[in-house]
């Protein structure tokens, strides 16, 4: 998608900037239009804060109709393809869209008692999420009172309102709504960085599904040459990389076992601060291995 | 099973003798025959020494007839519960009993192809494998000329009888044939043993599939009450152990995120000494862990 | 030191009993002739239980009289040689005996400091300790009110007459006053213990001492034929092993830098519970090492 | 010291070009004069390159020539400060400046044996060196033939003429004579990077001598703001890093044993490569540490 320059939306007439910015809340061009007189934004930042401070300031019903105005997760809409755009794109970057029958159906069944509960459909920032994290909010929520629930809908339409924005506008400024994963290998036996060794990034679900995000090998020095996720948020879920390590100490001619006592390593990791860095690096002989958190 | 002891061996008539130590070499008692007066034996060491020295002395024909008396791996007979007790138990153990169709398709292509090359069938200690080791092991072995396999083959036949000794007879000393696999947990956060922390120990084959051996909880001093595999050869195999690590945290009231960084750890590692020690201990914090070929 | 018998000590007349439990409170036989009706002892355990009851059931001056009867840590009686033979053994053992005249200076200001305000010398189990953790004990102590540190001088004496008790008498059980500090080296890079590792632990002074206490070789299993410390209390203080892993691994025909990225490992820590456990293993290739409080 | 850019160099007169770089070899300008003709160079690297081949191609004479027109290392003239600025800055910086009398004396010494046997003084490039390298190289040396070790001290010569190209000239490229050595802290226990705790960098000598190099504190990543050291070559030596882990926790409010389990953490390593890139990073948590050569 071709961003527009904040240059531009500070100087576009009132069609243009909601043609550019009347997506950034679903359904609801008002918020643009309510700080579209507080232009110039000298940042990214700026703006994003006016549009939040507009929100916030709104009277509770129009909040209640913005909330009113989102699809259900994974439901009906999605279903028959009638979901804007953004709700598409971001309703499958969580995997909502092809949903077994049973999930469908779990889905349904908490949809339904989350309207039943506080008049609003459940509002989450998928692209911050997996299935799995989805489904744990929804339950942990569904205990909430209203107006702690009412507080944690906005703080979710607001994430997803930033993301939209950080990918909408081009400034000098990002938003920090990315996150980065990355990783290491270092060779302890011989003491350097260990090249050449494949290695794949999956995300693993709770039923046991396994998605493979990425596979790849490792540069001269130990590192991926783009790390493994960037320039989106990081999904809260559970991660896998596993690392040939055999295939690598092989090609280097270091003795092994036969069977290698350390063939394919697998770290499993659980993300939980989208917006945050992660480091895994793998410190490996043949006969060893380590892991941390590193930064 | 009982075992008999060496002394009450030392002294048996020939008949008493026979039906303690006839079966030791596959339907060829003529090998505990051979040795019946060398009596008595000293240690069950002596005795096993006198065995192998039996067989290595015997005629090329007298060798080849034992060896052909030896049943196929995963073949008809194990199919019709025809097979000498010990075989039935030895090919159980290595999983060989209730094979798919595919594995047994290529048990009997191969078993041909050893036959028809070798004029024997293909002989492997069982207890010693799993089945994707004895796959290999069978394609690495089709490859032997006449005379390596021959050798190839006895020395199997001996690591067959070593074994079957060692059950039979009790004595002051053991052969040995057995292996040993434990585990041991440190709290790196805290300096502590991690007592208290579910475990499982699985065999993994190449096939995909996954068989969980032991499942246990570690005591105060970090390990588990009884070694993970003992008093038998540990089957040269891929194998995985899986801690709870968050689990342990969480109930130790230590702080963790949301999900945890670290929960669920996999070690993976391949045992390639039968009758080896291995130590493969965790040392991990909520952010870090490491293992090893310990001792 | 002949250890005189639980049950000769019951069976005892009243002579030969305070021959030998008479010195175990510094110069206050009155502790065991308390105790002497209350034979026969079943345990070690019952009969210093028994001593720590009277001594806590006594009249207050008599407590107090048997706190005076204590000599100055490092003070007049030392230098002139006229400390009873425990009270010489133990200040010998944690260096009290040669002191510079800086420290002997130190410690004449800190008994008259401590003497004037609690009115007895300061008591510490001179055996749990090093110079440098006596002199913090001290400081500290000098801060507390009368009553904290009439508990707390006691508490030394029980520690002192367990101790003693401990190491006079034989008997199947044995009171926990020992700790025990053990080492083991793991070669990393080739997956089995490093035997033949040449070591040394030092003890280390804050003014810069070194004093080396154990001087060995790794065995086969990569651990010490005798622990590095045990069958006293671990003294309270910081130490180093160093560790030849160069030396080690050059024999091994491993191939190093020149000179080798790592020589000597000095692994540098401090012991806080004299009757604790501290294993410090080193798990080391050419280019990394780790160590951890073990178990 | 003023750089002169390599274009002024490509343009200057003879006297100019003579100026700048007739220092490069120890009083030795022909060896500039000698590439006068083939500027311009196009980069430093080609420079240097040229001054090498001219070297190199020069008469076993002229060869000997310079050879002999260097200073004994730690010799009279040192002593009488009538070397060269660059001689005199070369031998300060691998300390042999200030000698005991009994290093002088060694130095004396070898240098008489080594100009009796070979006819030229003991050449090596002292910033890449300390004090204990260079007397193990001396040592190693007088044992090569005259062919070989003619070779090594032009090579020798040369990286010592790089070395103050390299530092005479501002050009595009530089040349790649210099190291770099850094460290990186991560706390285990608590998965981010150590911020705030304080490190220094020592050189230690076989004497037991210590020379602190560098004292810092870590910034929120774990890093030290500047590389512990860079922009020179790194000396043959052994460092140590020695790292206050018990202050760090201690400030973070992690619970520590009293006293500490790990206070001060020295990590001993040596360099080998001057041109090498060390990364010597320290994972730590109250209980626990691991270091690596990492990248």
């Amino acid at each position: 998608m071709t961003k527009t320059p904040l240059d531009v939306i500070n100087a576009a007439d009132r069609d243009a900037f909601l043609a550019a910015l009347g997506t950034v809340f679903e359904h609801s061009p008002w918020v643009a239009e309510a700080v579209m007189a507080q232009r110039p934004f000298a940042s990214l930042a700026a703006l994003a804060g006016a549009m939040e401070a507009a929100l916030r300031a709104a009277a509770g019903e129009q909040q209640l109709a913005l909330l009113q105005a989102h699809p259900d997760l994974a439901g009906a809409a999605a279903r028959a393809g009638t979901l804007t755009q953004f709700s598409t794109a971001e309703q499958q970057a969580a995997g909502l869209v092809n949903l077994s029958a049973a999930d469908s159906a779990r889905f349904v069944k908490l949809n339904a008692a989350y309207r039943a509960r506080f008049g609003f459909p459940f509002i989450v920032c998928a692209r911050r999420h997996a299935k799995d994290s989805i489904l744990r909010a929804f339950e942990r929520r569904l205990g909430n009172d209203a107006d702690a629930e009412r507080a944690a809908a906005l703080d979710e339409v607001l994430r997803i309102a930033r993301l939209r924005l950080d990918g909408l506008v081009a400034a000098p400024d990002r938003l920090k709504v990315h996150g980065r994963l990355s990783t290491h290998v270092l060779d302890t036996a011989r003491g350097r960085p260990a090249g050449g060794m494949a290695l794949e990034l999956a995300q693993l679900a709770a039923d046991g599904t396994r998605l493979t995000l990425v596979r790849t090998t490792t540069n001269a020095d130990g590192r991926t040459d783009a790390p493994l996720i960037a320039d989106r948020p990081l999904p809260i879920a559970t991660y896998e990389l596993v690392f040939d390590v055999a295939g690598y100490f092989a090609a280097a001619g270091v003795p092994l076992a036969d069977p290698p006592f350390i063939a394919q390593v697998p770290l499993r990791f659980a993300i939980a601060e989208p917006e945050g860095h992660y480091h895994v690096p793998l410190l490996v002989s043949p006969w060893s291995y380590s892991t941390y958190r590193g930064s």
